[in-house]
């Protein structure tokens, strides 16, 4: 990803610079700690892209600040919903909750969310402005996603549509949120703008499908993850939504006596038996990659394809992803 | 509070008429009900006021956005301290934690954050730009003065000057800022601002203090809570902090062996003896006479004492709580 380091560096440099108060420790130095845990920093680097097609040569203006505010809300996000999901584990180090603890870990959440605004206002008040208001829906969305993927885990089975709707609110959107802000920030129309962020968005989508697809059929050693590991925890995931839908009656509780074994190799190879026999694998493929056409389409209209560009490369380096 | 009225109405049927969507209930739900729970509204009301006084008479822009902005923030920061202090009710009726759950109050709470940023950004630039700055600053505070608490909960004693700066903090900071955007609506000067932010920030300490005294020497019928509350659940107030910094040797020791009685009577008793013994109640009140004193000197710069004005009248109706 030789082609990112510069920008992930940006946002490296960016958070390591920002400026918090020594005290109350407890509040800041969960920012300090988190901040520096690393990531991927897709969402601001997607900013940074959006800003470059736009920015006219000579302007002053840098999306630097609206990157920035990208990357701490998603990180306000993931502090709050490692509480609520009981998560250990970050980034391969301890979450916030679980290093200190779960008090600590809303508060410096929730100065985290102000601070992103601190950086979205930090431009002339018409850009600012414009930023806000893209940023308050996209927050507002986040939540209710994080709220829907909660009532889903206490459901036995969800219908497609909803889950699809889940994953667009509950991550896709900031990926939209992020281009359009670079959008703005660069000072693209408004066709523009929402070119970049059904870019975003239908990516967000196919990238969350890919990673249901991954758990299950990708290479453990380049996922990192257990492979199966959602079938192993009954996780609604999209090829569950699929097989149950594809299912006749026998199948369907062949599908229930399989998902209540014990011994998880059986559970798996017995539930891919049952996948491949109703095409899932492919079903779950076919969905994505009209996610990924829908995004290459608004992006199309941006800028023809073009190994150089940076939002095509990234897009590249995302699909690629093996499995 | 006759005169109140209609401004508690006006806050009242705003917060009645947020158009939240249906779903997903979990999320929206706890914000119906918290919005409803009541409360004295003080802060947006003051924000009304304080836009009063300098809004032009042929002027469109009404502060009733800015006005719930500061109320609905009050609102997310109540029901993330609730979980935090484990707080089962709230306005005489049980918190969201309770009710429903600390991750849907985390969650409810994270949006109401976000919410009141849209009523903030709902003004012309400019003006929405000046909003969000004030208003980050003192969110951000509010956090700080949350954590202090939280940490002085830990630790045996607190001086006095770090307990001024909590309150100030947690509590008084949002009664600066609901008057200063309240200010800035109505096109105030920055020397206004400052004057009604410090007589905020002022009066807000003072009632703070005021608490402290009323939950001992308060009439219990009046103040609705069990008369030397705090004492009982070992709390430092500012008369317990005073009461250390004035003891000798021997009454420091005494007022532990006091602390760690089973008999709360005979704990409140003898803990009242040796507080008329340093005249810890004296020094309270002169301490808090004169916060109340800088707040009126900021107010007089505005506007000279006039019983008609709703500023004072204000004033006068929070000082004369009973004790």
């Amino acid at each position: 990803m030789s082609f990112l380091e510069n920008y992930t560096k940006k946002i490296d440099d960016g958070l390591k610079e920002i400026n918090l108060p020594e005290k109350p420790n407890n509040l800041y130095d969960p920012l300090r700690y988190f901040f520096t845990l690393g990531g991927k920093r897709i969402r601001p680097i997607l900013t940074l892209l959006a800003a470059e097609k736009f920015t006219a040569k000579d302007s002053k203006i840098d999306a630097l600040d609206a990157a920035l505010a990208v990357e701490i809300f998603h990180n306000f996000s993931l502090v709050h919903d490692d509480i609520m999901d009981e998560a250990p584990v970050r980034r391969g180090k301890a979450t916030v909750h679980t290093k200190w603890d779960s008090n600590i870990a809303i508060l410096s959440g929730d100065v985290m969310l102000v601070k992103a605004y601190q950086y979205l206002n930090s431009y002339p008040s018409e850009i600012s402005k414009k930023l806000i208001d893209v940023f308050n829906k996209t927050a507002i969305e986040v939540c209710e996603g994080q709220q829907m993927d909660m009532d889903f885990e206490k459901r036995l089975s969800v219908e497609q549509d909803e889950y699809l709707k889940m994953i667009r609110l509950k991550t896709s959107v900031l990926l939209g949120c992020a281009l359009q802000l670079g959008a703005i920030v660069g000072g693209a129309d408004l066709k523009a703008q929402n070119d970049l962020y059904q870019f975003g968005l239908n990516m967000g989508v196919a990238f969350q499908i890919q990673d249901d697809l991954l758990d299950l059929y990708g290479d453990s050693a380049l996922v990192g993850k257990q492979v199966g590991g959602d079938i192993i925890a009954n996780k609604n995931t999209l090829l569950m939504i699929i097989a149950r839908q594809e299912s006749n009656e026998k199948q369907l509780s062949s599908l229930e006596v399989l998902l209540k074994k014990v011994d998880n190799n059986k559970k798996i190879e017995g539930i891919i038996t049952l996948f491949e026999l109703l095409n899932v694998k492919e079903k779950c493929q076919d969905l994505m990659n009209n996610f990924y056409k829908k995004a290459e389409m608004h992006l199309q209209e941006i800028e023809l394809k073009n190994e150089q560009s940076g939002l095509w490369a990234l897009t590249s380096l995302l699909k690629k992803r093996s499995y």
